[in-house]
């Protein structure tokens, strides 16, 4: 643990489900791999959420955690209508960073489809890096397991 | 032609190509539905920058072109890697609306697609309907065919 | 009503209800029209799911519901997390179509947000206009308010 | 290199160009983070193209090119009626696999938007992994820095 890093001892994964909508395939007759990092975003959503604040109040008071970084594996293909649960973890919280990590498996049979992981950086409502204000950093923390 | 149309003697329409992405695509093996609006408001973009503005420096003077209403009509699938041409035709601009009509066809075969309109309403940068300032309306009046 | 639609006493209207995603906004702060359909889609196939069958099986037997026409008028917009209702009534069954109509409002606030009519025409596995199965027809009937 | 890597000798990059959609953008102002992906897509069909094939005419004989890992990293971001470059690297060639690595660039400014990599897996018309055939291996190895 650098000093740069907030300690929380405890681990917090959330799950959200969703169904696998029309839209979402393509022509292979399974979900085009780009929507699964939507689903990353809407783990995310509702992961902060459950810490107590909204990704959409923290706008309003003026913060932005952008994607800076984003890498996944898909395992196995997500179908039409199936219907997914995302599990997301805050595994990082830095003075200008939060990580997630999410595993996306199929709800009715288990069946891992993908994991993934998100870097998001602080930027100030002018768009530039900046360090995540203190009360943010400490309700983030709270999901994040930490050192 | 009522008090409220601005006069415009020509008929303009512009085309825009583009090719059909495998993102596009649904498990039909077809482009799905929704995508048609996407090119319409490539097209309408394009159209608007041939009139000598583009839509980009019409927001950033604050005003914003909300769709209000959208139909379609779908004549025949478009598939992915198919080169597709939008035709756009600026058909009506009142005070507070602009209305777009489009072709869309297959650009190799010439096969009709679909066809489309959508009116937009003018809002203000509160997000309000307000009346297009008047230069704003006698530029987009140039590609309109009037009354 | 004529010979070629399917007589049904009841108005069985479906409710669905969504969150807005991130991806749907766009830089107008509000989501972007064409999602609007998309939202239709999962509406429809809810609805077609409490017929006590379900669109994903009515493929895998050969059937193919694509859309042919699509009308949308834009009330209000909605905003990103926004929890959102659609309201799905199956207006239609001919022999070779099926309309659905849609409402679409604000969970919370009840605001209207959106209306639109969707007409899908029933194609074979090969892609080609085909009447509707006659055990197909009967059971979308069932949720149309009929003549 | 190992005996599984096929030699080739030239390194061939190829440049898209694509416009920014307002579709594309999120509220934040900036293009929402997975129409990354999607370019990288549109870079992946054009290179193929480059090589005397196209993606859709191996689907068309029965092979399948599947996302299987994706990796992106953000410099900074793209708005909307950017001209957007996309150059495409085909990095590795093996029995089952195919690399890309993408660099998106702003094609006015040339300031770098973003690095990405995606590893693609061969299947076949079922969907199970399967050995490329050999005509496919030795004509996207073409495009290969190779070893």
């Amino acid at each position: 643990m650098t000093a740069n890093r907030t300690h929380v001892p405890l681990r917090q994964a959330t799950t959200l489900e969703l169904r696998v909508r029309y839209a979402e395939t393509d022509q292979m007759g399974v979900v085009y791999h780009s929507h699964y990092l939507i689903w990353c975003e809407m783990g995310r959503t509702d992961h902060i959420r459950t810490l107590g604040t909204s990704y959409r109040e923290m706008e309003a008071a003026g913060i932005r955690l952008a994607v800076m970084e984003a890498s996944i594996r898909f395992h196995a293909p997500a179908r039409y209508d199936d219907r997914i649960r995302v599990t997301t973890t805050l595994t990082d919280v830095s003075s200008r960073t939060v990580t997630f990590d999410y595993v996306i498996d199929n709800a009715d049979t288990g069946e891992r489809l993908a994991t993934a992981r998100t870097v998001l950086i602080s930027l100030g409502a002018d768009g530039r890096v900046t360090a995540l204000p203190a009360g943010a950093r400490q309700l983030l923390s709270r999901g994040s397991p930490g050192a």
